[in-house]
């Protein structure tokens, strides 16, 4: 039976569902995997952490250097986070052969290619199912299971901690401040939620995600990105009204006019698969040539989701011989020269402040109207002070159009736009 | 680059779909892939298909010799169906060596230790993801992406046919035959419809997939099955006023008293994920112990998608070193001697026609309770002469309890069970 030994970097929430994992299951893998899994070293300075898991005095390393010369160490599973220590000590890591399975997305989407050239070099296998969606194997169906189609698109909710709060708006009608509250004391969301809520979380996700699906590096820094931070409970109870829920999508779209990437609230209709997708629960939706729409639903995040999508890393690189050190199949991107669509298409959710006078209506419709801006629905209603309160939304449009058009109503005096949303029909 | 040699054997709907997907995307795999896949050999007697597919005249071999002996062939794709000929080819070309891959559940739920001794012995690959769930990647999901878990449970839709059929007689009112008449014009449905609306069907995928998730042979013949040929329009309509849509489930489970696999038709809450799956479209959920609940949805069946599932595992034949011939990762089953529960545990939904009169439903519920059986709704509504009709929902209770109530109320003359349905809440 093959022998692998496991070397823990970090166990905090990820690294300590991993230690976990592996600690139970030692027995069962040997049995069905045919394959001996030992933590046999972990860096973790937090004594508190390493006691109340039980880790032996002897397997805890003083630091990194003791971890990557041990010469029983196979595996590092890297769950630092942050972009600092978790760099050196994975370049470390593979700089010695050692195959690296990293839960990081942050570094992974900044820093893939370093990485991979790294891997490649020192023919060490890098290996990131837990980076993103959890303990869904999203990346695994995209490189083994759909390998197969051209895939023009995936759509997601790839945050659970943005999905609890828009769940706690739309469900319970708390307000973003109350909901971001409860999140971060029920451990959905950490004290500095900017990540999260900023939508950066989800951007680097959808960066690694896009990569793999579209054949070709797309950078962390090319993805659109809006977080939830301005999203009232105005707009979430206007669109219900309209018959949408409000989600944080990712999206990615390969088309004829290049690539599209972006991450923002969204609107989608209350009869959408992803609109009951609630709290901690993410989706993913993937559309591929020959195999049409595909959807994957799971845990996004936590101790032993995330634990299992790295333990299943640790598995596939102890159970395949072949070793994989890139995003890409065949070690390099396959096509370059990719154009980012920026314009990109999109219906739009506009919420506006009007005067309450005959006209405004006609002159607010004849300015969408020249930049091409048609209208679905739309709902007006008093506020009383001779104001309205207008919420429409738009036929498909471009998303400069819209730009345009907001700022030409708001340098009029009769009409200001409070919100700008995107809708997902 | 490497480069592999393909033979589909019998061009039908998914041979021909695994035909062009190839033809379309041999350019694309080897940017994408790194391996050249050229069809080089197809085993089709039906001209008709051949041409339309315009597969050249001397890729057509004219005996299953020709196949196997041809030097040129790594792969052969087996899309004949039955258990005959596709059993026989298959043995032949595992016998010498050749990597099979096939879409046939029949003959992988019937014969998978017989080919998986013979892929073994001589060194052969022996894939089946388009086996089971169509274009889902089902079985790469529980070999390579949920392998770190004990799974506890299985459940979903698992054949297109029955779920196009309850979903037209759910939403359009359609009876039985009319919906399967409709199938059966569409292509939904074989000319012979019995393999999909008896449930054997569902109970060869579920037998595959048992084995995999469970880590244990789970023999076709252990699977509980009942088909949707005698479900009526009155229980359809029944379940809906209570909150239920009908559905052809299969269900396995793996506790502590033994495996539990069964395929039969089940109301499921109109909010459950599962409710909402129409069509021709499937959804498993898989439950493990790491990860939680997992979800994958669509499509169960059609040339392009299941000829993407045939497509992927011929690139990961192509493209993992080393060969996978058994349906379990140590080429062995983990464990023997299980036990398999007949007497299983669900809620169900009886409808009774009763006699009209004082002390009916008391004497009903005096049996139940007889058999510990517990009612946890109920409508009664008159029918005329002296009739009504009842209809409830049970809790929890075991298979056996609700087999020798019902045989109980029926031995009396105040009712009789015409309809006994399982529910899942």
């Amino acid at each position: 039976m093959k022998k692998i030994g496991v070397a823990i970097l970090g166990l905090g929430v990820v690294g300590g569902g991993t230690y976990q994992i592996l600690e139970k299951h030692r027995e069962f893998y040997q049995k069905t995997q045919n394959v001996d899994i030992e933590v046999v070293s972990v860096l973790e300075m937090n004594r508190a952490r390493t006691e109340s898991l039980g880790v032996p005095e002897e397997k805890i390393a003083a630091n990194i250097a003791e971890v990557v010369c041990n010469p029983d160490v196979n595996v590092i599973v890297e769950c630092i986070g942050g972009t600092a220590a978790a760099k050196e000590y994975t370049l470390a890591a593979l700089n010695v052969g050692r195959t690296v399975v990293t839960s990081n997305k942050e570094l992974y989407a900044k820093y893939s290619h370093e990485l991979e050239r790294a891997a490649q070099r020192h023919n060490a296998g890098l290996f990131f199912e837990a980076s993103c969606v959890g303990g869904v194997p999203i990346i695994r169906t995209l490189l083994d299971g759909l390998q197969g189609n051209r895939i023009s698109s995936l759509m997601g909710i790839i945050n659970g901690t943005t999905n609890y709060i828009l769940t706690k708006m739309t469900c319970a009608g708390m307000s973003y401040e109350a909901a971001l509250a409860e999140a971060k004391k029920l451990g959905y969301a950490e004290a500095d939620p900017s990540s999260d809520v900023e939508g950066f979380d989800a951007a680097y996700k959808l960066s690694i995600l896009s990569s793999l699906a579209f054949h070709t590096k797309v950078p962390f820094s090319k993805v659109f990105r809006e977080g939830i931070t301005n999203v009232s409970e105005e707009d979430i109870l206007d669109g219900k009204q309209l018959g949408y829920v409000l989600k944080l999508l990712a999206i990615g779209k390969n088309t004829d006019a290049g690539i599209e990437v972006r991450v923002h609230p969204t609107f989608v209709r209350a009869d959408h698969p992803l609109a009951s997708v609630s709290d901690g629960f993410n989706a993913v939706f993937v559309e591929g040539d020959s195999v049409g729409e595909v959807m994957l639903y799971g845990r996004g995040a936590g101790s032993l989701p995330t634990g299992s999508a790295i333990v299943s890393d640790i598995i596939y690189a102890a159970t395949h011989t072949e070793i994989r050190y890139s995003t890409f199949k065949n070690g390099e991107e396959a096509e370059k020269d990719v154009n980012f669509v920026e314009d990109f298409m999109s219906a739009y959710y506009l919420r506006l402040s009007v005067s309450d006078e005959p006209g405004v209506l006609a002159k607010i419709a004849s300015v969408l109207g020249k930049y091409h801006v048609s209208i679905v629905e739309m709902i007006q209603r008093e506020k009383g002070d001779g104001k309205a309160s207008i919420v429409l939304v738009t036929h498909a449009t471009h998303e400069f159009a819209i730009k345009n058009a907001v700022e030409k109503i708001n340098s009029t005096e009769i009409a200001n736009v409070e919100s700008v949303l995107r809708v997902v029909s």
